[in-house]
């Protein structure tokens, strides 16, 4: 294997694909790209937001071991990417588009690296290397990409504002692409000066100029994350009658319902999404910005195959977390239902089994492993909690592998700790959730929540307080304390460093014991 | 308070105090200082070995959290130190002695901070400033200490090997000190050239240098820790008829030992100490190494008082961790048994209580809270997760204190871990003490330990396997998971930010969820 295209979407639920069962949505270029290789089934994510998720995959750590809890906490100068691994070995890891990397800027600071040479510009990309970052979802004046838009003719201080998110109502006026009311209108762009085909354009102009030369490259989409807005004829591809059902229950909302629960749905994007004309408007959109997706991944496709990158170059197509889309009463994403945790991860390894659905459980903190199991580097097992998952790939039955997964969020930075009475600190909810249940532990004196995923899969029921429940419980937080027990905080020396270090006293002069 | 004095001894046992009630030992100037403030009689370390048991006391933080989980294994640089707290408020934490701090070549490398600038110096020394840094146990060619030794007269290439562990034989021959079969004769140093008098010396003219300077001082002492060699007097003080009787049992090596423990026991220094004539040579020098320690402490004293810093001066007294001698049939340290995890800790705050004994439990991690907080200075409460001892200090009866102490050990690096057939990784045991129970989980497959202190206040019979004891095994594991889902992770936030930051997408811009 020489290359890597890791493509990853934002916000892209794990039901919102072809392949994947929904009834409506075509995506015929990833459906085929789950016929080359295997479609993960049972894939989460170590956290339901950008930021976190995004580095247990890029770090191969859980959450607890990375300390980015939320998106607006920096990675630690301390911790170490996919992009360092690889630039050890020689390699880079190239980006088009999103990674939500916030630089640590006091450890920067302490370490006095907050100038502006190269190993200050790595460190704040978290060791990527720039073909173009957009990280979307903000005002743009000054980014490449709003820079690109105003040569393509779109005037404007902020393009991206006035432009992107901005939509065309029929009589002809402007409107706010942040209002989800206007997520049925057309975005103000043509649709191939879109976030979508602007990044897919720098993939491919990237992939383009390696030519023979091996590469890396993360390709990751702003999209279909909110703002809901898509440009023509995405914007009206679909429309209500072809989405999903929502997901709700009355008993999510009763006096019994779980206290931050309760506070989630008390936040503006949740009594939006409450609305049955919310969801009636965001739903098809969220679906044509998916099928935009898919549109472009069928571009990359066509360059791998005129270039032959098919046969040396292992793709991942996967994604952040999902969204509510007002299922459970909620809006955005955060919390621990399966339609934001469990994420689309479809990989295709040249030589690899084809067309399979695997329903092991794998987490995104195997993806950084998995890459540099495929290019042949060291495993970095040290500090990487996931496993390869190469193994899968080539169809060979292990014997043993994880029979749960894991997330975590940091809750701290809601309105709802505030609502709750919560001073600040660190106000942390774990999930495990194995074939049968899922169990949430909650810190700050929150209630755990469990739900029974055979009679109730669709996560309506919290039996976090039923009594008869408890052995269960019990049974599943010994599980994540068995899990919290084995987390890699010895990230300062190889297995290798560890074993030659072993019993080592008498060969650096140091006998004691001896009588 | 505007002075620090934290005083470490290396591997001093809890009950090897006259005020601890030792019925033969005397330490009347440490007695004298648990008379000025409050001796904790319940103190414990987070680890039973130097390195990371002094990291949690330089860092505020669990081993876990801290990740330096062997002697072999450096504190990575993105951890924070106490030495970079005081520095961020300009102050400065001064050295005299031995921390045990192994830099983060690796990361240092990473950064481009592997030179010889001040910054690499001080991330080298884990931000303490050198009066004189002295780790001892190692043989010395080129240190401040050998150069000493060398002006004084003790000629040689490596003076620490050929006279301050060397000891002199009845008939005048020279005889190794690491054998300790020459614990009882005396060291060929003098006593005032000896490493607790040198280390004395360096602490008392920095203190006498600081004149009405304020300072924060870490004297740390490498003794009572083996070679077990001490200097006339010294080495001749206490029989082996004055020292604490042995405690082991035949429970302890039966079939039916914890595989661990067991191997722990084949090490060559648990049978060297299973030799009744190993006790009877290293308990008695073992305590004169103690007196000694003591006497010096009078000298500091002394100086406090002349230049009245005892008015001005927060002082801390304690010690990495105890020693076996003999108890549990093994010797040297890493494992879980009181005599190696509880310490001395004495602490004496002008104005606050005098001879008080406090029996709430208290942890290393404690002592760079209560350093931040006597001084003044900012908390740094998103990464020390220890808590300020200045209430139990100022007598305020606290409604709510921890009701355990935790501990934790990575026997990686132990042949005991070869022994057992497993291959290098990070095997880990955990430990969780309250006030009736000790339960000990090992990972790798190995059995828990549990002992009931009730009963069993000498931890004879391990309880990790009874049957009728499960429903305590898992209520000491619900603890520990407790208290792994409080560690601290998100370390690159202040808790003043993370509360700026919360709820403020609107303010930056994003107005995600309006209908």
């Amino acid at each position: 294997m020489r290359n890597v295209l890791f493509i990853m979407c934002d916000q892209l639920r794990w039901d919102h694909l072809g392949c994947a069962g929904h009834p409506f949505l075509r995506t015929p270029n990833i459906d085929a790209l789950a016929a080359r290789g295997v479609r993960f089934d049972q894939a989460y994510v170590q956290s339901g937001i950008c930021g976190p998720s995004r580095m247990s995959f890029y770090t191969g750590r859980y959450v607890a071991s990375h300390g980015a809890t939320h998106n607006r906490v920096p990675l630690s100068v301390g911790e170490v990417t996919l992009g360092w691994h690889l630039r050890e070995s020689g390699r880079t890891l190239a980006l088009a588009g999103k990674t939500h990397m916030l630089p640590d800027t006091h450890g920067m600071k302490r370490l006095l690296l907050d100038g502006q040479d190269e190993l200050a510009v790595l460190l704040r990309e978290g060791w990527f290397s720039l073909v173009d970052r957009h990280d979307g979802h903000h005002a743009e004046t000054d980014s490449a990409y709003a820079h690109w838009l105003r040569r393509q003719g779109y005037d404007g201080a902020d393009p991206w504002t006035e432009h992107v998110i901005a939509v065309t109502a029929p009589d002809g006026s402007v409107r706010n692409g942040w209002k989800m009311r206007n997520a049925r209108l057309p975005a103000r762009v043509a649709e191939e000066h879109s976030e979508t085909a602007y990044t897919t354009d720098m993939a491919l102009r990237f992939i383009e100029e390696q030519g023979e030369q091996p590469w890396v490259l993360h390709l990751s989409y702003v999209k279909p994350h909110w703002p809901y807005i898509a440009p023509a004829p995405y914007h009206a591809m679909y429309g209500p009658e072809e989405t999903l059902p929502v997901q709700r229950h009355e008993a999510e909302r009763g006096p019994d319902a779980h206290p931050v629960l309760r506070e989630f749905q008390a936040e503006e994007v949740a009594q939006s999404f409450q609305r049955d004309e919310c969801i009636a408007a965001v739903r098809p959109t969220y679906q044509g910005l998916i099928a935009q997706l898919d549109a472009h991944l069928g571009r990359v496709w066509e360059l791998l195959e005129r270039m032959g990158r098919w046969e040396d170059t292992l793709v991942v197509f996967t994604s952040d977390h999902g969204d509510y889309l007002g299922d459970h009463w909620l809006g955005e994403k955060e919390l621990f239902h399966d339609c934001i945790q469990r994420v689309p991860m479809i990989l295709a390894l040249p030589g690899g089994v084809a067309g399979r659905v695997e329903s092991r459980f794998v987490e995104a903190v195997d993806i950084a492993p998995t890459i540099l199991d495929a290019l042949g580097l060291p495993a970095a097992e040290h500090v990487m909690e996931g496993r390869s998952l190469l193994p899968l790939l080539r169809g060979e039955e292990r014997a043993e592998w994880r029979g749960f997964a894991i997330s975590e969020l940091d809750w701290t930075f809601r309105g709802a700790r505030r609502r709750l009475g919560l001073p600040t600190g660190q106000h942390r909810a774990f999930m495990i959730r194995d074939r049968d249940w899922k169990y949430v532990h909650w810190t700050s004196g929150m209630p755990p929540q469990l739900f029974d995923l055979r009679a109730d899969p669709e996560e309506f029921h919290d039996l976090g307080r039923a009594p008869e429940q408890e052995a269960v419980r019990a049974r599943m937080r010994e599980a994540l304390w068995d899990w919290a027990s084995r987390l890699k905080c010895r990230t300062t020396l190889t297995w290798a460093e560890a074993e030659f270090r072993t019993d080592r006293h008498k060969a650096v002069g140091v006998f004691y014991g001896e009588w």
